[in-house]
């Protein structure tokens, strides 16, 4: 049982480990229902070791799961500038749902908030990974100045991405997540364009961005879904 | 100075004043720096007889000055049910986004989350208004039994109509309420229309909501907009 107490472990090594074994339970439960002790004997140590490493005890270690977490996921809207842009979301978007399925409880009790573990550092790690995913996401528009339109639209966009994310936990993680994913890419090409009415500097990213996609890939999926729909109202142009 | 405090109010009425007091100062400022002796002043009452209405004390008056609020809130997206959708919409988001310019920071306060002055039960009122707009607007779409992606719709475009009020607090009360409004309203239509093409209920419900839609409308001034920009991109269809 305590057999992993003996291996020896590195300062780094040990809060590394201890870190993991916490997130691992933080993920799957709100803070409130994990205790310290329950992290030491995970990680087949002694309640006093885990102090001695985090003496701030769980608030501490709470907060450092979270920013090792908040790494992880900024590292989602990580990816090649190449390719259209839709492709590169859809691969953002894989791996941030990952994330959401395999934190789920810990996530949604993170962002619905009003847990007691909350606080202005919880809440500033979180306000970190969103403006990080916004700033991705620009960079990947190759807008060197970008406006207050497009900012607000990405930062819009984002909102929804975690609504939906928390919605679709609530649902027993239906639709199944590719159709999910599918769902808000389109959500971000309608956005984009609708903004693109509004905001001369989205509507040259849009032509760009459209200009770079293939029939085949979501703008054209999405294209030829709508216009069966809207091509009754042509009255309205 | 506190000549209000002699008048005869009954209790109702005192009761209703010191909400009303309470909300029009915790709208200004986050709940911290607001204490319950200023809000004894700003009614013309002493301290004591805050208490006797308010055997809780400031969490029990924030609290009710909140579903004070609440209540306003889920008034704005009361809409009798005729025109064009858009035009309900847009009406809705007047009331909405001029609720929000008029409780700016306590709004702020209260979505960012964080503040002492949060707790599971003011969570439970804020989701109550998320909960009634969302029922709100899918009565209007006249759908008896909403499936689980126009659901997800309408509570992901309220997210990012919250996440946008947030940014356009912080941005200074830019763009202008009317155009963030009219961008709402176009947000919601381009959703509605991407969602449409993953789900044969909203694809009904968008047809139906087309037609009842006037050129010289939402609809047709935002597709008028779009066309020139994707106009080169015929090639995707």
């Amino acid at each position: 049982m305590t057999a992993p107490a003996y291996r020896r472990l590195s300062v780094e090594e040990r809060r590394g480990q201890l870190i993991d074994t916490a997130l691992a339970l933080f993920a799957h439960r709100p803070p409130e229902e994990v205790s310290l002790d329950e992290v030491a004997a995970a990680a087949g140590v002694s309640r006093p070791l885990v102090y001695r490493y985090f003496p701030g005890g769980k608030p501490q270690l709470y907060e450092e799961a979270l920013g090792s977490a908040a790494d992880e996921l900024r590292e989602c809207f990580a990816e090649p500038q190449s390719g259209p842009l839709t492709h590169r979301l859809s691969r953002a978007l894989d791996r941030y749902l990952a994330f959401v399925d395999g934190h789920d409880a810990g996530f949604a009790a993170l962002l619905r908030g009003g847990s007691a573990a909350e606080t202005a550092r919880t809440d500033a790690i979180v306000d970190g990974v969103r403006r990080a995913a916004a700033e991705q996401i620009l960079l990947h528009m190759r807008v060197p100045e970008p406006g207050p339109r497009l900012r607000m639209m990405v930062r819009t966009w984002l909102a929804g991405v975690e609504a939906a994310s928390l919605i679709w936990l609530d649902e027993g993680k239906q639709p199944p997540l590719d159709e999910l994913r599918d769902w808000l890419v389109d959500h971000f090409v309608a956005l984009l364009a609708a903004t693109a009415a509004h905001d001369p500097q989205t509507a040259g990213i849009t032509r760009a961005a459209l200009a770079a996609e293939r029939s085949d890939g979501a703008v054209g999926r999405l294209a030829r879904r709508v216009v069966p729909v809207v091509e009754d109202s042509l009255h309205l142009l």
